[in-house]
């Protein structure tokens, strides 16, 4: 992604500072939702002069809008209400998953404005050919979101694997090592949209997109500490610590789909044997269930799900087992981590009825603090408002509050 | 602890500035080690003038002295060098373990300076007796410091358990539960020393002490992030990321102890079934060597490490088989957190030529980064310097570092 850097203090002359001012004034409104300019200046410690000019800038940059209210305070004159804008600035995010492609498109407040969601199977393709599918269904997308007047700021790719510099290091499932997926799907775009300004790519593991979702759009009750899983075909992890992100010292925290369950159980696509993924993965799942050979993705678990409502022993026999083995994992890493909530997302949310009990059951038996012993209230399945690729493009709108003068900088004329 | 924050910036007036400016110059001298006047305006950004007068406070009030060497540099009259004061402001720490209590005094500097350790057994003894006991110890600790010129700011216990808000929640190996600590020891050191000037106590985890005592003292090579381990009756555990202690949303992080290692395992003292623990703390150890029944603590550790080093294959075996276990546990906190490295303390230090090859083996296996898979480097026994009472001693001196006006405030005119 570009730079959004600001320089070092000692070098910080007086255009610096007014960057500097410019973001802090975006994030206020962005916070807010609704604000005068008196409100924004009693926030960030400025005088209303300061941050009239400040607004002014950013009014004409397009980040913000007038919404056409006043309001009152207790002294001078009614002050126009602001909002962060609802056309512009915007991010682009793109969750490249086995059975799926799915691409949103954000604006400046978070909201969901454009959303394409194609399932298809990746896993016997080429990374290439899985990179052109996901630039062709972004190219559809960001022709949606041109309609709506919303110019992205870039694009962050969300894929369920280990991610770093630019590079998909490994993602077992997708069977990709080493795929350099950023210049890649740079590239597809390119040749899809020739007369199109390039787009910053970026890209992170999916199970941390989606957790910052969680984390920003997840409801009044989020908690700030917590524990994230996908339940996709995969088991990715991620955690969030004080409303941070903790990414590892490699950037490789979060794998709890590879935390062993049995030392001497069935061998992972990652090459160790054992891996939780081997017990509460989706296939896992579905063929401990009895669905047919080759049933997978969305549809197999919603089968999976209906089966289970009308009490076939087997599905709920399998959906408890997963939970049971989850558990007995998340234990553990509830006690390394003590988090506020575990929650747990992708096919989990459908399950929850049958996997949360036998989930709920070895948190409230092993948690050493016995915090976890009195209720289920902290085991919870995420939001339905955050997903991989929402939190993706949140990602990209969260580089454009942080330094709204690159993003200016990066549009043409 | 006694409060050391700072007032809010709504409130700073001069006399706080110049508290907190106190705190920066002290900081800066104790961590260049020997410094000048200048080099330290330097590095704060203060006029020279300005820390002439902080630092002639800090001399005054014994947290400085003039090391008698002079440095001349580029300009002006040469600097006398500056130092932390070798006597006055200390910490106490005091670690209280299934079968020793050891009291450490260190100085502004950490350095070591007293230390009282005593082998005795604290399963079978009430808490107000343990706490008794290391009372008395702390005493005889202080009379010694004392001699020395050394002055206590406060005391910080570290305990084996689970610790919140001045209380040990849970020790299950002493078999504490809720035990108000802080209160009942300063009420024995009240008793012994009826004249002397009350300590603040505060207490922490043991691991936790042991972990920052590695991170401050562990040498040259130490690791920013990194899982401690120490190897007692029980098997604490602590995370160090980018330098801090991560310590949960409720204090309670760490407790590797009590991972699952097969859920239908013998049963361990916290109420779980076969936790890490009954496979890798002392116990298991020392009965799978077929070491006579109740033996127990540091001279049955080195029994063990005798045994293996004369190739007595069921001593080897027994310390490979927790190594195995060890191993297994660790490579999931590894998958969950990333870490740079992985420390092994306590008794495993004495046990690393036999522990080490087997719980690296499970690491390289199953890390899923592979970054596990080269060289055994990032897995390595704790430094000789650091443990849990010389941690938790430092950890009081670092409050007196962050407001030595409060210290000054603390003591007798």
């Amino acid at each position: 992604m570009k730079n959004t850097q600001v320089p070092p203090a000692a070098k910080a002359d007086r255009s610096t500072v007014r960057r500097h001012n410019l973001s802090l004034v975006l994030r206020v409104v962005h916070d807010e939702g609704e604000v005068t300019r008196a409100a924004v200046a009693a926030r960030v410690g400025l005088t209303r002069a300061a941050v009239s000019s400040l607004v002014e800038q950013l009014l004409a940059g397009g980040f913000l809008v007038e919404s056409g209210k006043t309001f009152s305070g207790q002294a001078g004159r009614p002050g126009t209400v602001l909002k962060v804008a609802g056309t512009g600035p915007a991010g682009l995010g793109i969750e490249i998953n086995i059975d799926y492609v799915s691409v949103c498109v954000v604006d400046l407040a978070g909201t969901d404005r454009v959303r394409l969601t194609t399932h298809l199977d990746n896993r016997g393709a080429a990374p290439e050919e899985v990179l052109d599918r996901a630039a062709r269904i972004a190219a559809r997308t960001l022709d949606s979101a041109a309609e709506q007047e919303l110019r992205p700021a870039g694009v962050r790719l969300a894929v369920p694997g280990l991610v770093s510099g630019g590079t998909v290091r490994q993602a077992p499932n997708l069977g990709w090592n080493g795929v350099a997926a950023e210049g890649m799907f740079a590239q597809a775009l390119a040749r899809l949209r020739p007369g199109a300004r390039a787009l910053p790519v970026g890209s992170d593991n999916e199970a941390n997109s989606a957790a910052l979702a969680e984390l920003w759009f997840g409801g009044l009750d989020r908690a700030r500490s917590f524990l994230y899983l996908t339940g996709e075909t995969g088991v990715g992890g991620a955690l969030v610590l004080d409303g941070e992100l903790l990414r590892g010292a490699h950037g490789f925290a979060g794998e709890i789909g590879h935390v062993v369950v049995d030392p001497d159980g069935p061998e992972c696509r990652c090459g160790a044997r054992g891996c939780l993924e081997q017990y509460a993965g989706q296939a896992a799942l579905l063929r401990n269930a009895g669905l047919e050979q080759g049933a997978a993705g969305a549809p197999a678990v919603t089968e999976l799900e209906r089966r289970a409502r009308q009490g076939e022993p087997r599905a709920v026999a399998a959906i408890e087992e997963a939970g049971r083995r989850l558990g007995l994992v998340l234990s553990g890493a509830v006690n390394l981590f003590d988090p506020d909530a575990v929650v747990l997302g992708g096919s989990y949310r459908l399950l929850m009825p049958w996997l949360a009990p036998a989930t709920h059951a070895e948190l409230a038996r092993r948690v050493v603090s016995g915090l976890w012993s009195a209720d289920g209230g902290r085991l919870r399945a995420s939001s339905s408002s955050g997903d991989a690729a929402r939190g993706a493009a949140a990602q990209v709108v969260r580089e454009v509050l942080a330094d709204p003068v690159a993003y200016t900088e990066g549009q043409p004329g």
